[in-house]
């Protein structure tokens, strides 16, 4: 880096090579990585003989704004969402390929910042997994496409398909955060129409925490190793509300839900739409539920009436697209 | 599909769950697929207790116009760079997730092509191998990122570091074609600098296997495999050139390399430039050269003097960036 200018570099003022070193020097080494950067692709140890796979992409404008989000804020997010679809299978990240598409004009300190993010999120949720692997491209718009892979250690995955009648519906994780962060977002923190950089000394503790759990969210990584080993019958990642991932849950497994509405909070509305909280949604056997988990509902038969009921009313929230409900409540 | 509007609907006329079925109608299950797309992750078996995985992403603007790629061309392609990163450490594809950020206004019929295309350079170049999960987002850029995953069936990874004095450098597959075929998109294909769409009826066969050389390339994907146990001690893919990709190969291995310029055919700057062949370069023991692979030249040892030489002479030219180029020629 000794060539660089002094202040504040762009990302076209440097080498596809220097970037890749500025990022893989703040990356470690993947506990089960054999093979790690650098050759045409990774090897990752899959002890169990099989691997879980996912991918997910967040976007500038879609998916995030670069006046709210950091690149702390954007690393993290992007493993933690990816690394949550791995622990809804029941599976142990072990190694994340990170594609990159970056504007020319982008500061080489914001991808330092977002490599900080990948790894700490790393370290903070699924200790041992890092970055195997990835790519450098450029673009108009910026863009991180993450895919997780995981080792189920020898245990089936739980799939969204296992529920059935007399099991527990619970949850793991919070509901509502993340959309009550977005809303604080759109409304407090926008000047006519745009994002602007938010004032955290505005806000109260509580506000402080919704806001972390939209830009920078903790879902309950490990939690999804133990309902395996509890015996979870179906489980997956809440990434779009509670009413429509339930709702999902309960069709893959030819059941219906009939959640309890006291243990969905004061704000019922945000915790059945509130999209992007990354909990673990999982159901049990009666009795089988483990500690870090709660009990939100029951597995019923599945009945024409409903799919999701709570306290005995169909539930007909469909999903929430933050995006698209924020900027209408703005309009 | 049957409430989708009558005529060329656009990814804003439906919703994921509609393209999502869309892409998944025109996707196999891959042989090795335990689980596949409709779940958080997708599930593949790894027999060998690992996994190959890699990532390239092709953004519309630098890897790409719309004016010369179909939405097939540019499936075919995502999926044929990332195989031949699969094939270069001597694995067996298995498996593709498949990341689309995509514009609002885009017919859904080009992803229909795209998906089509995957799918086709899967049973081309890969067969077994297919799609098993992805993610779809919006976006003002199209964008295609895919992973790939492959499996070392027993055999250690054939990496770049492996290659030794005395071995020979051996290369299957094409070289400088798909700078040809680049070379005529930017020259002959563009008006006021804007690409317009390709006219195939003014070309000879030998410019169409140029072309189709750029846009739907076929790495020789089955023979890393046949390298591999023919015991090559180094391989990898040759994207960005022969010159600068044997320059990396020779410095992993801390050799040196001696190519034989008869071997590079007649037009020698592209053979050693020309980026985007996606052929197999491998190192062999003298005598353990398959078929299907040529002999191009000798690894000796480390030499100050030159790391990559062809008939005697050090190679200066240090690859070549095909967009920045054919921008300064046509400029």
């Amino acid at each position: 880096m000794a060539r660089l200018p002094d202040h504040d570099p762009r990302i076209a003022d440097v080498s596809e090579g220097e970037l890749l070193r500025v990022i893989l020097a703040r990356t470690p080494q993947a506990e089960l990585a054999q093979l790690g950067p650098g050759d045409d692709a990774a090897v990752v140890a899959a002890p169990s003989r099989s691997v879980v796979a996912t991918t997910d992409t967040l976007v500038h404008g879609p998916d995030f704004r670069l006046a709210w989000s950091s690149g702390y804020d954007l690393g993290w997010k992007a493993a933690a969402v990816n690394l949550a679809d791995v622990a809804a299978m029941g599976a142990r990240p072990t190694a994340l390929l990170v594609a990159l598409a970056i504007p020319r004009d982008m500061p080489v300190s914001f991808i330092e910042r977002l490599a900080d993010g990948l790894r700490e999120a790393c370290v903070a949720l699924a200790p041992g997994c890092a970055v195997v692997g990835g790519d450098l491209t450029a673009s108009d718009v910026l863009m991180i496409a993450v895919t997780a892979l995981g080792d189920l250690e020898g245990r089936p995955a739980v799939t969204r398909s296992g529920a059935r009648a007399g099991d527990v519906v619970a949850l793991a994780g919070e509901l509502g955060q993340a959309s009550r962060g977005l809303g604080m977002l759109f409304t407090r923190f926008r000047e006519d129409g745009e994002p602007v950089p938010v004032d955290e000394s505005v806000l109260t503790d509580s506000e402080r925490t919704a806001l972390a759990a939209q830009l920078r969210p903790s879902p309950p990584i490990g939690l999804g190793i133990v309902a395996a080993r509890a015996g979870a019958t179906a489980m997956m990642d809440v990434s779009d509300g509670l009413a429509l991932d339930a709702r999902r849950l309960a069709r893959a497994s030819g059941v219906s839900v009939d959640l309890h509405g006291d243990a969905l909070g004061p704000d019922r509305a945000s915790a059945l739409g509130g999209g992007e909280d990354h909990g673990l949604l999982a159901t049990f056997p009666r009795g089988s539920v483990p500690d870090g988990f709660r009990v939100i509902g029951d597995v019923v038969a599945a009945d024409e009436a409903f799919s999701i009921r709570c306290d005995g009313r169909p539930v007909e929230e469909d999903g929430w697209d933050p995006y698209r409900d924020w900027d209408a409540a703005a309009g």
